[in-house]
């Protein structure tokens, strides 16, 4: 892990961009945070939209992270910002685009081509941005995983023990198979879903959360769409974490 | 309004009960409340088994949302405690159990018997309950609802302009024709639904949180059963009554 990057977001929180062999990422850290003091870590999910672009809600995530004692960090996603793109995911995703634009269901196939490539290959990666920041002095587990692509969230909380906590946001486009996993699923979980979401099928949803095998799971449903998370809701998934990591 | 007894339960809580005409209930105050400080009141709902039954839960509740500097108070429903009951209603309960026993579903005919003449009978008799405890000094408004019959919350919410906010609990005896009222509700609602409860149809807790035509409403879905709510679970009601009531 290489830092190319440093700025004082205000005088609590440290910014800090950095490169993982080929991967862009970027850390976040409470002042209060030392070697003999490390911080618990928080690792920020987010849509395959590119970091520049989820830059400012981000940042936003992070500085409320770090009021509560959380160091945060992230990762670009395969395929997006500047990292390349992989053709057979660019074809399901205009596949998608033009199932959704004519109205017509998004097939399983579309899902699966979409989302089973990209959490194959982005899950690896975070766990190995865990080695890299678990290793650094300051930032310590226990280690929670904040929304993002939901099946990642998901796959992230089956394959990684050092995971122990996980907010998921509720997203429609869940290949079946994640189901299975999702029974696998044993730690806390707060997951998010917006009631009307245009975007996102409410009752895939609804049986998502059932499916889960975890013995404390709270699902809160707000009113608004996609990116209409009540501010409200987001104090309460950062206390769901305060409660499991601290 | 007619005090009968009062105790302190801490050096922080009073405890006063009263009677209503007929009516036995009970006000919990804060130390802090004062004729120039007035706390916001919260009704405390319960189901239909008796305030003494209840009393320890209540005191719960009662004590916590003193901590918040709210006033809470409650009163016994019809037919429940020492009040007389109505034969309509027993008829009605017995109707129900003899169906749970033989795992048949409970008819609408059974469920409205048994809520519709509860809710028609109880609703006024809270607004009434509301009149006395606002004239008091140390309490005014603004006043939540929460928890108990469902069907009691809805209807309050609808013809009571008093009350702000409610924290509902989902319980599936809920007569048809409260859908209809749950369409009209408009203030804040925050509606607490133990996934797993034995008593309660998960898919009518669903509806009828949709139903609802308040432009903010949570559910706070949460693993367990009737009585397995957790205790994240009514802080979050609690900070929802300190968002709207404060």
């Amino acid at each position: 892990m290489h830092f190319t990057s440093e700025q004082r977001l205000d005088d609590n929180v440290l910014e800090r961009e950095f490169t993982l062999g080929e991967i862009p990422g970027i850390l976040w850290t409470p002042a209060s945070a030392s070697a003999s003091a490390p911080a618990p870590l928080i690792l920020l999910g987010h849509p395959p939209l590119g970091l520049r672009r989820m830059h400012p809600r981000l940042v936003g995530r992070a500085l409320h992270a770090a009021a509560d004692g959380f160091a945060t960090a992230t990762i670009e996603l395969p395929g997006s910002g500047d990292r390349p793109r992989r053709p057979a995911v660019e074809q399901a995703r205009a596949d998608m685009q033009r199932a959704m634009k004519a109205d017509e269901p998004v097939s399983d196939e579309i899902i699966d081509a979409l989302v089973l490539p990209l959490v194959d290959e982005a899950v690896p990666e975070w766990q190995a941005a865990l080695d890299a920041l678990l290793a650094m002095p300051g930032i310590d587990g226990p280690v929670g995983y904040s929304g993002g692509v939901m099946s990642i969230g998901i796959r992230l909380a089956v394959v990684e023990p050092r995971i122990s906590a996980a907010v998921l946001f509720a997203g429609s486009l869940v290949p079946r198979t994640m189901f299975e996993e999702a029974r696998r699923v044993t730690i806390p979980l707060h997951v998010l879903l917006q009631w009307d979401d245009e975007g996102n099928d409410r009752q895939t949803a609804l049986d998502l959360f059932d499916a889960f095998g975890s013995e404390e799971k709270t699902l809160n449903a707000n009113m608004g769409g996609h990116t209409g998370v009540p501010q409200f809701a987001g104090e309460a998934a950062d206390r769901f974490f305060v409660r499991h990591l601290k």
